[in-house]
């Protein structure tokens, strides 16, 4: 048996027990102890629910225990009797979550009563419409939480009764009226469950808690925190309070209001309530709740009341509240608050003015704005007003966040074409490929049938800024027809269709999108960030153009430029293609001389655009066959333009095939077996760069060339002896006093564990998260899609580690290669780029790990810029 | 500048410096101190020869003025003086390697000769011939080794002068031709080089030296090391040795000669000399040598000292020794002694004699047979006669020895039928698959174009005890039209021909092969091996016929009994494809219940076989696809079989595609996506083992589960849960008492990370070395040849990782893993199954890190055991 605690009086809790007690029971505590007016109780914590499913899904026998002990003491303070009809104590059942998780959980109110209870209520309360009311509401709420009977079956008798009594709302029911309802209950119950709806006040407290820790699992809860990352370990607590009524009659009611306006953020109370209602009333829709300040017209006194508690609530918890209130009988209760939650632009203001006025610093400011919410700030979005009836005709992952809607296209050329007619188009495709990125660059949006949230759709989307909707489900594409069935319904070229990349949903119709807007109080908040932040945060951008994007949205620098997309262009694939045919050294040497000027302008493109920042340029990456085409008429004609046979061709491109491409010929291994391919990247780098300096001697930030996929120290230095002999003799040839650097992507789980090693000889490391995830869990991320549901279901993993560093496993290899590199080398530069570079949590984790930068796609960098000081501010609190 | 000295006198050194000074070197040393006659000289050491190529290919100062001042103690010694035509010191100069390298490098004699000492050395001698033969001698090898002149051209001006003085022998040349002959090589010497040749002693002999060490680097050298896994770090010493001459006339003479047999390891001196000789002459085959036995008639006092110094020298190094010898006027001296190559046969009857004689221990037996050597005992072999004369028309990689013969077949169908007449037939193709199991069992060997030594082909043939050479560089197969050409001929199906997988070697034409004879020697020794060694050796094996065979050659369990080979014999592969297209659960189930029966069958046929020992079962690995077909008619053949449609088959066969289907879905994730098969599986393997308990209540061995490609501890446990409850109701049901063991592969990088947590659920750790070296790598086996071999070109990698463990990258991660499993889990059993189970340096490694067994092909288990016994040996003299 263990020494731990698991049953807490709300005088013994305050609002940093959230972990333990849930953030509502925390938070009942703390506002105990301002002294505010809260029904007492108790909450059984989150760990005493991890234990109920460690015991096979049963309470064990000490936590019963304490759950009577705490009860027993609840009595005494409220001075009442559980199931004494002269005194009786009922008691609400509620769950809390350490995070609020709105709708998950079920509640059960007026727990207690019984026959003789209620009868002993209605005499002492002189009201028995108010207790019999409550009766059959406590029967409602049990058979459904506890039991599992429908809803839906009890407002059938409800409305029946209605319907014969001729009357419209509950209000009009009597006392009368409900008893001859609970009697309707009761024989309903029997008849659905073969036994009688439990009597004893005790038997109906440990089913509730049995329930609200059953409702953990339920589906609804999964699923929701499934799409929040919530571990399923965390457990709920159940908050047992004693109860308070706000359906006793005119002067009593109930209500729930925001501190602040949760859409705008406007400084001003919003919110509403019922007046002789319990509970869920206020929401269910039922009656139609009124404003808040209607409130000062009934009951002024209870409003004022309100309006200094909230004010009190929020100046303690230091952020906008979200207010459940009851009042019985003219007298104020609350009955829970939480930090409220509110949209994307709501959140920055809240956060300027709170820090405007005084209330909170900076680094507090910050803290109120969750990094992925400013995601649906960057991007435009629908119109809601047409939305609201557009047709959803499917649904997939939101891949990359936008919204885009546009013609249907099956091909790159149809889609060019379209584009020229100043035509927008959506690009539908089972996945898409390097060859389509012209295509891809065009449209507004792209649609997948296969590949998940790191495919290569939805990873050069997010790079691009563009909409990606992929995987989706049911979609069955005929490209050869061009035409593709969705929601049973069928489209073909020219179709509009609109894709929202935030929610995943694709419409089967037109919608209009409307440009996103960036406040200044976003700029001002931004410009905290950077104030507060120690990481740095730049940009993955393989042109200008994305460079620029970066720029604009705050990156330092460029952490990953790829070569390779440049070579996918069809004026330079041509060439790239001579190379990879090329038998000879000299044929070789000869086509990668053609690529060199392309090459050359591209770099100078670039490190005009991220001047006076430095530039990451990484050398050819990917495995060379993806250069070359598949199909036997592409083939004939590469081998008629390259002026070779089809037979040569052919045999060439099969000689290039792999198994496991993403294992095989790609990365530095290309410059180990073709050094001049190093040789001419080196080449392009290193002129550019001087003709860049030449037109700006003011130039400082050195160029920064990353060898991929290093597993040796051999490997990098036999890559970097071709890099800095020829570096080398070009800056000799200037005249000029160039410095540059040479430095690597740790990717490959040797070389985290040999980072000691590489570090000697490498200025940087860049860590590319992606392929170390896919070599490090031995999953390609094309191929995982596939089972990786199969391992959310059954709760094996709980989250896509290829969209959130599993800081775990994959994140030990950068903790170790970080402390590795640093022992060895304590100039190493440390940086990540790839998808977690944008991640929060993985941002954050890479600032504990000391890293100097993150680097991600350009419309992530102010997420990644929020989270760098995020991290910043707790790892200050945590020391 | 170091403190370390780079050069020792012969009197400092002794044969445990043999790193420091090489093998020549240091028996020099030992030599002395056992105050034989040795020619006394000193070592430059192989540290030198490592600073002399950081150096950029030139001595350094240090090295320089220790070799200068080591020069004038040689001179105080022996009394002579370089360049003193009075009393000439000349001296040899040798290379001499860590380990014997013979016929690698280069040796000069003579050296300190110019046109003034020689004169000299003729007048104190008394013997112009004798001197100027030597002079002669040293031009010749100073301008070949030195200078790079070919040795052939000045054979020719020998042969022209034989032929114009009408003789036949180099004695018959008389001091005048040789004068004659010193000026013609000089003239020739400056005609090539544009220079005199060197007639300072002092400008010889670092000319000298310098080309040692260069010649460390020269190709020759280089396939030496990498064919026998030599590392091109270790470096070579340089010896410089006082001169005695074999070649001053009747009285004098050279030889060489084994303490005993090297062939069949009789203990006999066994040898050859030259009377009036030099060097070379012996081996060159200029003259005829006499044996050994001879020389006792012409010098007996040499010959009978000569008994009695090699006896010595046997009983001091405790070896078998390789020694040359010079004899100067009837005096004998030993320039050289050595530890003698021999043949396998040779290394067992010395082993077993020299242990039985009292002159060494069993330990220090074991130690003197190389454990790879022993795999030429265990295949049948060609017959070497006819050998000799066979037409060979390619090489490929020797990937699994042993001699194979027959006629060329090339595809599987084929195979079968030929074998069903009787006949012996070679597989040809481009590369071998899992379907073509069946061929491969009943064909003599493989032979590819593709892949490399850890192929499919390489694989399977290794686990058959199959000859194979994969790789073959040339051979072009037109599968379709059944030919292939290789060395410029043409061959179609039913040709001969002979493949040699020690060699790689592949012939052109039918070759007879003679069993291998396993001696009563071998046995005693491997039973030695069994006593010393503490790992186990287990056998990997999927049929009782392999297990039978493992255990014949000594195998104490199976240590992974893969079960997808099962599943591709025809009779079985149907269930298997019903599975595979499976909709439902129900369905799976079905095909699954068909399986089950055969599978259960299997095992109780293997447990059978290996009882009293322990069987490890790895539940299946592969992607499913392969066991689908892709061919058009195939997949209509199988669809019709199946009842469903083409196209829906078609379709199953297109979603189960994977782009790295090395990363894909497979192992035990299959098991996550359908926990059915696990559950078939541990029916299968439970019941079975009930059956053979049943029949053999004192089969004591508990089965054990291995579930493959875990990374997860919960990924583990959620197989191992169904694995529990399956087993655990079936041994209920039996009312026997019966414990089973499950235990998990570790060979996902990210397994190794977080060993500790896995090990807290499993039973077991099975190292799967092949996958961890892939994903720890990054390169998967089959697509790395490709690039593998430019980077043992190019000296990045100097040896192949799926043969011999990475120690240093891979075995980082199994160390690791071993100590976090051992540190949570102190009952955790470790082993390793995979290739490296059977490499001798991966097993010591295995070993020191504490592994409880290694497993291997049946055919490599005699080489794990003594690899074994030799890694306890080594470690117990380490400690």
């Amino acid at each position: 048996m263990s020494n731990k605690k698991y049953v807490y009086m709300f005088t013994e809790t305050d609002e940093t027990m959230k972990n333990l007690c849930g953030g509502k029971g925390a938070n009942l505590g703390g506002m105990t102890k301002l002294g505010l007016p809260i029904p007492q109780g108790f909450t059984v914590t989150t760990e005493a629910c991890t234990l109920y499913y460690e015991n096979g899904g049963k309470l064990t026998k000490e936590v019963i225990d304490e759950i009577e002990t705490a009860f027993a003491k609840l009595e005494k303070i409220t001075g009442k009797e559980f199931g004494n009809p002269q005194n009786p104590l009922l008691v609400s059942v509620r769950s809390g979550a350490r995070v609020s998780m709105p709708g998950m959980m079920d509640t059960i109110l007026n727990l207690g009563l019984n026959e003789i209870v209620v009868a002993g209520l209605a005499e002492i309360t002189q009201n028995p419409r108010f207790a019999y009311d409550s009766y059959r509401r406590f029967i409602q709420m049990y058979s459904d939480v506890v039991m599992g009977l429908s809803k839906a079956r009890f407002e059938e008798i409800i409305d029946e009764m209605k319907r014969e009594k001729g009357i419209e709302f509950d209000t009009e029911f009597n006392a009368h009226d409900f008893q001859e309802m609970i009697a309707k209950f009761k024989t309903f119950y029997k008849k659905e469950l073969g036994k009688n709806f439990p009597d004893q006040p005790k038997d109906q407290l440990f089913g509730a808690i049995n329930a609200v820790f059953q409702s953990w699992e339920n589906p609804r809860a999964n699923y929701y925190r499934k799409i929040n990352d919530i571990p399923s370990n965390w457990g709920t607590a159940v908050n047992v309070q004693s109860m308070v009524y706000g359906n006793m009659g005119d002067t009593s009611g109930t209500g729930v209001a925001f501190t602040r306006n949760p859409a705008t953020g406007e400084n001003k109370l919003y919110g509403e309530f019922l007046m002789n209602a319990q509970g869920e009333d206020v929401v269910a829709g039922v009656r139609t709740p009124a404003p808040i300040a209607k409130l000062n017209e009934i009951l002024p006194d209870a409003y004022h009341q309100f309006v200094e508690v909230s004010q009190k609530l929020e100046q303690h918890f230091k952020d906008m509240q979200d207010i459940e209130f009851t009042i019985e009988n003219g007298k104020l209760y609350l009955l829970q608050t939480r930090n409220g939650k509110r949209t994307a632009q709501a959140a920055l203001r809240i956060a300027v003015d709170m820090f405007e006025s005084g209330m909170i610093t900076k680094e507090q400011a910050i803290m109120l704005v969750g990094p992925n919410q400013l995601d649906t700030l960057l991007h435009p979005q629908f119109d809601q007003k047409v939305l609201k009836t557009a047709k959803k005709i499917g649904e997939g992952l939101p891949a990359s966040p936008g919204a885009a809607c546009g013609k249907v296209v099956f091909d790159v050329d149809t889609a060019i074409a379209l584009v020229k007619k100043g035509e927008k188009v959506v690009l539908v495709r089972l996945e898409t490929s390097p060859e389509d990125i012209e295509g891809m660059h065009v449209s507004e949006g792209f649609l997948t049938a296969r590949g998940g949230m790191t495919s290569h759709a939805a990873v050069v989307a997010r790079g691009m800024g563009k909409c990606c909707v992929s995987g989706c489900k049911g979609l069955i594409i005929n490209e050869e027809k061009k035409e593709f069935t969705l929601g049973g319904q069928r489209f073909t070229e020219g179709d509009f269709i609109a894709l929202d990349g935030s929610t995943g949903i694709v419409y089967g119709q037109k919608v209009p999108t409307v440009a996103a807007t960036i406040s200044g109080d976003f700029e001002k908040f931004m410009n905290w960030c950077n104030e507060i932040k120690t990481l740095k945060v730049r940009t993955n951008a393989d042109t200008p153009k994305d460079a620029r994007q970066g720029r604009a949205f705050g990156a330092e620098g460029i952490g990953l430029c790829r070569t390779e997309h440049m070579f996918f262009e069809t004026t330079r694939i041509k060439a790239m293609r001579e190379m990879i045919v090329a038998d000879s050294v000299e044929e070789r040497r000869r086509a990668l001389d053609k690529l060199l000027p392309m090459q050359r302008s591209d770099f100078e493109g670039i490190f005009e655009a991220m001047d006076p920042y430095s530039v990451t340029i990484r050398y050819l990456d990917p495995p060379l066959h993806e250069f070359l085409p598949t199909d036997p008429a592409d083939i004939q004609e590469i081998a008629d333009e390259l002026g070779i046979s089809y037979d040569k061709l052919s045999a060439k491109i099969t000689s290039l095939h792999e198994f496991n491409p993403m294992m095989g010929h790609r990365g530095c291994r290309l410059s180990v077996s073709y050094p001049e391919l190093a040789e001419m990247q080196t080449r392009a780098v290193i002129e550019a760069y001087i003709n860049v300096k030449k037109r700006n001697p003011n130039y400082a930030a050195e160029p920064e060339i990353m060898i991929p996929l290093v597993g040796d120290v051999k490997e990098f230095k036999y890559v970097k002896n071709i890099v800095v002999k020829t570096a080398d003799e070009i800056i000799a040839q200037s005249g000029m006093t160039i410095h540059y650097q040479v430095g690597t992507m740790i990717e490959i789980p040797r070389a985290a564990l040999l980072a000691d090693e590489i570090a000697q000889e490498a200025d940087f490391f860049s860590f590319g998260t992606n392929d170390l995830t896919q070599m490090t869990f031995g999953f390609s991320r094309d191929d995982s899609a596939v089972f990786l549901g199969h391992y959310y279901e059954k709760r094996v993993y709980e989250f896509d580690p290829f969209a959130k560093l599993d800081q775990h496993g994959v994140g030990k290899l950068v903790s170790m290669a970080s402390k590795l590199g640093r022992g060895a080398n304590e100039h190493l530069h440390l940086g990540v780029c790839g998808e977690h570079g944008g991640e929060p949590s993985s941002v954050e984790f890479f600032h504990n790990v000391g890293l100097d930068y993150v680097s991600c796609s350009p419309f992530r960098v102010p997420i990644a810029r929020l989270a760098a000081a995020q991290a910043a501010v707790k790892a200050k609190k945590n020391k």
